[in-house]
């Protein structure tokens, strides 16, 4: 087998649908945009689109699908939902259950999936400007925290915003700012820079999920919405089922984060 | 009676909710947003909630209300959609009825009310760049063509997309572009610039709404998506009910242009 992170996006897609990786995806495909994924029945569809259009920064919508289709039209014509993604997780009313490589016996046609963008397109946008990301730089998981910023409630889901943290140097702050407004699709500009206390947060050194990093003296820490807001959203909301991507196994699409771009 | 033109937005709703105005709100509350305004009834909520996330430059999505809610949240703390709009068009199986001051009476609880963007809000910007809106200038409604455009469709949803022309001078074509990207939710960036048969446009001094005017030598016509584009596809789509704005009889809002500004 080539090296995966050679490989297009339809022939890491098509290795994942044979069940043949079970990875995460970061570093694959660079370039091409990757996607959360969240499937819900089509009862609560109305209200996690809604949810979704009044909480962007959190949840950028790049696509979403028909109740009961599983293959994408924007983001790619040869995908499928059901095996594309290389590790699923399945929450039973708000319970995560068992991680699972495809979905295909659980399918039901009243499923909606909705696949959110993903900050893996900004991080390359900033290092090919020089400005370090500590996590890729240790090799560890982006430090995630959960903030006082609660989402604007939608039907039947509500809950905090949950945040990604990346130290800055302080020089590079406003470039920062400038590069990742150009993907309003993905997380987009920052949600807020300097004093995590002022957004809730306790400790850096104690993130909710991930790892923490290193802050460097002279760096500001600045926070980005996280696409792990839906599935704590939607698991606080308790519906009967929601599948989605396991953290980092992310759908990869066919589209250039730079298509993705705004300006 | 004050001039309404020197009123701010809230004073220009208690006069609209008295039904003392039923004109145009061009030139009303200038800066400040105004919106378009879909009502459907719920079961055709996620369908056009979608078709909106699918055709975000003709349908940008500034607030949508929960299914039997008609007051905002987020453009006005202090709004009622039964009362504000200056004239409500009413479409039954997607035919034009009479023209109401008010829909208190016809209001269900299943209402979910759609506000959308208006491109009032870019052409205050590009006049501010001396930039002229020949529309403007020339005391007209600003033209709009019918063009071969396919909306992405979403459930019952589908059909072209209708576009405003505004001619600009060619020098000012690059500088044009910039200031209306900042507006992404209002209509964003063109969506065509120059010639307009590969849009499927016959005629320029033939449009299908509004009026022709003048281009000049030198002048370059650019094209914006339109937001009377959803009222075509709902006409199209033949919901049992729906209500909208009539147009150029807007939605006046109590958030700033520059508060919608992406950039």
């Amino acid at each position: 087998m080539k090296d995966i992170h050679q490989l297009n996006p339809g022939e890491i897609r098509a290795i994942i649908r044979r069940r043949k990786w079970d990875k995460p995806t970061a570093g694959l495909a660079m370039g091409y945009a990757q996607a959360n994924l969240v499937i819900l029945p089509q009862k609560y569809a109305f209200d996690f689109l809604l949810f979704c259009q009044r909480n962007p920064k959190p949840c950028p919508l790049l696509e979403v699908l028909e109740p009961g289709e599983f293959g994408t039209k924007f983001l790619s014509l040869d995908a499928d939902m059901r095996t594309d993604i290389p590790l699923y997780n399945i929450y039973r009313k708000g319970k995560l259950g068992r991680a699972v490589k495809e979905i295909r016996s659980l399918w039901e046609k009243n499923f909606v999936s909705f696949l959110l963008g993903c900050s893996f397109s900004f991080e390359e946008a900033l290092l090919r400007a020089n400005i370090p990301i500590r996590h890729i730089e240790e090799n560890k998981n982006v430090p995630m925290f959960i903030t006082s910023i609660s989402c604007k409630p939608a039907g039947i889901f509500h809950g905090p915003m949950v945040v990604t943290m990346r130290p800055i140097p302080s020089e590079q702050v406003t470039r920062t700012v400038q590069i990742t407004s150009r993907y309003a699709f993905v997380h987009g500009a920052p949600i807020h820079i300097g004093d995590p206390t002022t957004i809730g947060i306790k400790d850096l050194r104690k993130p909710d999920f991930g790892d923490p990093v290193t802050i460097k003296k002279g760096e500001t820490p600045v926070f980005w919405a996280c696409g792990v807001t839906p599935q704590a959203v939607v698991t606080k909301a308790r519906p009967d089922l929601c599948i989605t991507h396991a953290p980092g196994h992310m759908f990869i699409s066919d589209l250039l984060n730079e298509e993705l771009a705004v300006l």
